[in-house]
């Protein structure tokens, strides 16, 4: 049975994939006196005393709300809340399954930027976290944005975030694979949405310096005048100031990374790039350019977004891990700091094994949540 | 050790009393494909074609939203939405404990009767119904209303109508025991909050038609210019126009209904009520007046709404089976008939138990979720 069959059938049977657990038992009128009223009203008392109580009382010490108004879900577009629902489920089974995070699907009828912030900051005091799911570019950008600046607890855009610190992992491993470095290279993007624009800005965190991005009118370069905010922030790191279409800016590029749509690049775009060409053609489900055709171009390293060829580059490397350790550490916000460590850990958790087939640790592998975790309370520890 | 204690130390230790819980496994790469990318693709499309289908594919199938400002939580008044998490957290868990509902705590920073609403219904693409909880009178008058007639799932205001359904349910098994019919009482009430207005109302609907209802100034009655919407529609219930205080309207009622605040009677107010008098004292945690003193009073059946005395009049006993058979009917709203019919179900449960010391069941005993569902889907049977 294929994939899209048994999935739906699963989803049928089961009505969903989550569902609410328990951490105590209601058996006896000694537990209901306990667990609801009257006892209940001590922690409520407590919290009403001092706010930040809960979050060592309630569920909000686990707690990470998945936001998403169902406007960019996987390759499906804008499909509605409705329609996102089975996608947030799963987000929340992966936090669970992998870092015991309790992640709480909320799919909202709304596409308002203002109403989704306001929204977000009404539910503030239910959850630990925010995690923003799926919501288009450019509107996620102003939303996390103001929403980091207005909550006071963590919020991350998984599709920004996410992307970006497996990407550099898998980016750093395959740099030291064909003994180039981040600072040297020529990196050329495909694709200005939200993964592409924080993936870029984490590239040059990490050290990046020539940075040609692309979007569906080709390369960004300083004249042109149809740029939103976060395409401005990326312009000056292309340093020759090319213009030209993505097939053009290739040209003796080290680096593509393909965050956009199926089937842009052939392998004779791919034999135009520098010796030892690194592509990371991530388009789901169908990649920029198939594996077989980049190889066949003289790509040396090639990684997509699918876990059917080798080298996958997975949010759910590192959002599980991420959220346990916000949560562990309890700040009140994620930084780029964090996302560079946790980056380091995915790279250098490949270990030994590392090769041109596997440049990233597999979803599966045990201990890398917890690894990150550990990395992010270190990195709170040298912060205090 | 005293349950305050007890409740504060497990809360503390366990961090809430819910969290997370997965219907499937996601332990291997076939897992992932299925439940998450590609696999979910499939589902979300067939959402996207009928938004219907979330009701059959994802957790909205059996799921609803707790809905709390903090306002009017147990006895503690507006203690804020943090604080009254761990309510809301054990009305999900009692839900869960009781018939297999999923309810999800979801506390918000706003007060405002429009931003509720708007709230409420950008978050409807996520939920199977929705459960109002502790937010005080009369703005859940409003807010229940105006989302009964703009969302397409159920809206439930427990303090209302589960109080409702529970305290009618003990009247007519405590009448039954007085041999008295529920269209020849005089009833009298104390608070004209969310639980005395929807009690009332419910009365009115299984029969009862003397009513007169006392808030913080006294008797209800016509000519009094400070009543709300919700307390006017009760006053042409006070036949003869009674005015005066809560002591002085007692005089020869047959039934107390309290729902307001402690120690408010003595034995000695009892004593002017009629023959065989029902006192249900049910302000939380200490009662309007104590089983004991009422008993000196002359009454002949007394409930409270405390575990420690007999006849406890608990919300528990119904809103699990309610919202258990909401969801299997997949019914848009709950009618006043669901309400009538849960009560008898609540009433007859008692059966040749019945007792001036037990007019209601016990809320561990089994099987009662089952029978109100079962009677929600026969009442639904009928009105195909």
């Amino acid at each position: 049975m294929n994939y899209a069959k048994k999935s739906l059938k699963i989803h049928q049977q089961l009505g969903g994939k989550i569902e609410l657990g328990l951490k105590v038992s209601l058996k006896t009128a000694d537990d209901l006196a306990t667990f609801y009223t009257p006892g209940v009203a001590e922690p409520c008392r407590e919290i009403a005393k001092n706010k930040d109580k809960s979050f060592d009382l309630t569920w909000r010490k686990n707690t990470v709300a998945i936001i998403s108004d169902g406007t960019a879900v996987l390759g499906l577009g804008d499909i509605g809340p409705e329609a996102a629902l089975p996608v947030m489920e799963g987000k929340g089974a992966i936090m669970k399954a992998f870092a015991n995070v309790d992640g709480i699907p909320i799919c909202i009828a709304t596409k308002d930027v203002d109403e989704i912030v306001k929204l977000v900051k009404q539910l503030e005091p239910t959850f630990g976290a925010i995690n923003l799911e799926d919501i288009s570019a450019p509107r996620c950008f102003e939303i996390e944005k103001r929403l980091n600046q207005e909550l006071n607890i963590p919020v991350f855009h998984d599709d920004q975030h996410g992307t970006a610190i497996v990407a550099l992992a898998g980016l750093k491993n395959a740099l030291k694979l064909v003994g180039k470095k981040i600072e040297e290279v020529k990196i050329v993007f495909s694709g200005a949405g939200a993964g592409g624009i924080a993936t870029a800005k984490l590239f040059i965190c990490a050290g990046a310096k020539y940075i040609i991005m692309c979007d569906s009118k080709g390369a960004i370069y300083k004249e042109r005048e149809d740029l939103n905010f976060a395409k401005r922030e990326i312009v000056k790191f292309n340093l020759k100031n090319e213009k030209g279409n993505l097939q053009e800016v290739l040209e003796e590029a080290d680096v593509f990374i393909g965050l956009s749509v199926p089937n842009l690049l052939k392998a004779s775009d791919i034999e135009k790039m520098a010796k030892n060409a690194i592509v990371f053609a991530m388009a789901n489900p169908t990649p920029e350019i198939m594996p077989e055709e980049a190889k066949k171009g003289g790509a040396r390293i090639v990684a997509t977004g699918r876990s059917d060829f080798v080298n996958q580059v997975n949010n759910a490397l590192v959002f599980p891990g991420l959220f346990r350790g916000i949560l562990d550490i309890r700040a009140k916000k994620f930084t780029q700091e964090m996302f560079l460590v946790a980056s380091e850990v995915l790279a250098n958790f490949v270990g030994d094994q590392l090769h041109e087939k596997k440049i990233l640790p597999f979803v599966f592998e045990k201990g890398l949540a917890e690894e990150i975790d550990e990395a992010i309370k270190v990195l709170n520890c040298e912060k205090k």
